[in-house]
């Protein structure tokens, strides 16, 4: 009887400190300096966004399976889908599907062209071991509702400068169009119904090689011919002169892609290299499609694509799209961060005497300020600021407050000022913000 | 043959105007009329938070189901859980539990107290024809690591603000505390072990009223004479001297509720109301508890309180806590929104001619600017403009062009100027944001 109370007792123990604390395998959480850093990033995102009058729309994370089933070719086995009650539900997986629902049920009133931005997070079931998120932000615009290819080209040059603005100037956009990939894997001597396999095996360059391809290519009944020639001319990239000079380019190929770059130049994107080597893994993409690669950031930055029968299915009608993606969370891992730890701008403590009036006072000019929850002694509240990041003490004694004065502590220089409750409030208006 | 082709024909045609495009029961599309109001609140919010204070952290939708798990007592039958692969997983109930499990994780790093924000969604299993949403915003702070009321009073007065930001000034706290609740049932003859139960049934007044609730109890085993007490008692709201003269209040709780109420007072908080009715339906407060009614507002405009004991199920060691919630979704709904449409200031309209470059040039200028991608002619891109609700569109044409100027038509007076490009960015500027 003891015995067995005795494991009872180790059992409540050993379960106790088996509970993980850990977040969900491929998701994160985000403490305050990262978390500050994120939000700020996101500002300076939006801000661009609206420069270039993208408006804002968000859609639920929980969609029905039945819409999330919509286009995504094989990516589907990554969706998180599960039933509630007689519901079949699920995360979204990206932005784009269910903004296409969203157009298709409200465009009467979103008109055309509708041009609208997200920030918000999506879901996908990757496998944890490859170190991939299953829960990130994205950073969305697309441009909904006309055929004109300067609204691909504006999605980067708007992209180019929300990227910039949050430090990330060392990339480059390869473009290409769904119509040149077939074009070119036609020229090559792949039969049309192999084309959609051809692409997705090509896709996986980045991730499985050039020998992984090519063994996949082989696998999918692509003869050996036609993969040496495949090889060979990806070796062009870039070079459109050359793709020109080895394979047949159709003239109507050639005209949408040349049509999409003078755009691009026209709103003065520079930063692009053509490379047919780019097909976009989702079978939703018809015309030009982009991503942005850095040197020594592993994956994309960003990417997108004209998608225009991605709406048709929710609408009935054809309605042309376009759209790209930033894939902020890996950004912010990539970047260096410098962060405020927090947005405070003074600590207030009572030497034997309750400050909470005065600190509702400070607040209530406008001045971030917290204060000493715990009743602890100065030393121990310096150093509580100090590991906080907040860069000013005020010190409040009952002497000197019988004065109208408080002594106001830099935390940064340790330099003490005695000062009116005004002056502390002017001196910490003028801070940077 | 032909028959069953035309069947065929009928089925996808049947199948593609069957598509839902009504977002998942219980969850909200936000069009960016709407869209830009709720940021604009969230951006209030969020500053009045900092002005107290408190710091961002954020915690990933999904969390294990294990970690879900604890402490939600009855409420754990509303949390969207799934099988993916082998793990069970969920989304978050709200975002106390998953605050719990990090800073059990992370209390070396984040030091006490510590005080955090988050803005954040959070997802119920609702039954959808109770009105209630399933997936919502919800805007929490938290004082974490100490057992000082302050903590807790000062929870009020930042709410307080933050509500008031967004234009709600007219609403009432209901306090009250874990142990005068109990206290309370005890005095009107609840037995301890029937206590939870009777607080449950409580705690369900404004959905299912006095005859619902004393059924509740009733059927719980409580004797009519306690059930005659507790609702004679409850007639009592706020007046804590004719409590005091009914039943036995214990000066430990009545010493603890001073306190809290002291505190409210210094932090400036005038907006409450003593009331026995206020329980809190999940099981982990401990402490003061307290929520905020409006007149008109159905349901809870914030609510929140102590919970000793959450953080020691991920800890094992015990970590006082305070907290509240405001649900932004529902007091959105309930406030008359006059959001703006767009930030975009400008629309180009080029007469024959291309103005991406110009429209470039007004963005790097810092001017939100929006141009015609569809080249419409001028009066549809006027009616464009003015539905789109943009202020301002210039007119370029070739001739104005050359000798440097540009048309401005002002939308809302249909006043045209010739202005040169440093005078439109000028007046641009000067618009109220």
């Amino acid at each position: 009887m003891q015995n067995s109370n005795k494991t009872e007792v180790k059992k409540t123990k050993t379960s106790k400190s088996k509970v993980n604390l850990q977040p969900v395998r491929g998701t994160r959480d985000y403490l305050p300096e990262k978390q500050i850093f994120r939000e700020q990033a996101m500002e300076k995102i939006k801000r661009i966004f609206e420069k270039y009058g993208f408006v804002p729309m968000q859609t639920p994370a929980l969609e029905y399976a039945s819409v999330l089933g919509k286009k995504y070719g094989e990516e589907e086995k990554l969706i998180f889908k599960f039933k509630f009650g007689d519901e079949e539900l699920g995360l979204k997986y990206d932005q784009t599907v269910p903004t296409a629902r969203v157009y298709a049920a409200n465009r009467q009133t979103l008109g055309a062209p509708f041009k609208r931005y997200v920030l918000d997070r999506a879901w996908r079931g990757e496998r944890p071991q490859a170190g991939r998120l299953r829960e990130f932000l994205q950073c969305d615009i697309d441009t909904l509702g006309t055929y004109s290819l300067a609204a691909d080209a504006e999605l980067l040059a708007c992209a180019n400068e929300a990227l910039a603005a949050i430090g990330l100037t060392n990339f480059t956009w390869r473009i290409s169009t769904r119509a040149l990939a077939e074009n070119f894997l036609k020229s090559c001597g792949v039969a049309d119904v192999k084309l959609q396999a051809a692409m997705r095996a090509i896709d996986k360059l980045d991730k499985i090689g050039e020998e992984g391809v090519a063994k996949e290519l082989l696998e999918k009944g692509i003869g050996q011919a036609a993969v040496d020639t495949i090889f060979s001319l990806l070796k062009f990239k870039g070079d459109f002169d050359k793709i020109r000079s080895t394979i047949k380019i159709d003239p109507s190929v050639e005209d949408a892609l040349l049509k999409f770059i003078s755009y691009l130049d026209e709103f003065g994107v520079k930063n692009y290299t053509l490379d047919l080597s780019i097909i976009r893994g989702l079978d939703y993409y018809t015309g030009p499609i982009f991503e942005a690669k850095a040197p020594g950031f592993k994956g994309t930055i960003a990417a997108g694509g004209r998608y225009n029968h991605l709406i048709e299915l929710f609408s009935g009608v054809e309605i042309p799209a376009t759209g790209l993606t930033i894939g902020l969370d890996r950004i912010l891992e990539f970047l260096k961060f410098e962060s405020k730890k927090t947005k405070t701008a003074l600590y207030v403590v009572g030497i034997g005497k309750d400050v909470i009036p005065l600190v509702q006072k400070f607040r209530a000019e406008g001045i971030p300020t917290d204060l000493d929850l715990m009743a602890r002694g100065l030393k121990k509240n310096l150093d509580f600021a100090n590991k906080r990041g907040i860069p000013y003490v005020a010190i409040v004694g009952q002497e000197e407050l019988s004065k109208g004065k408080i002594k106001l502590k830099e935390m940064s220089t340790g330099k003490e000022e005695l000062l009116s409750f005004e002056q502390i409030v002017a001196k910490l208006r003028a801070l940077p913000q």
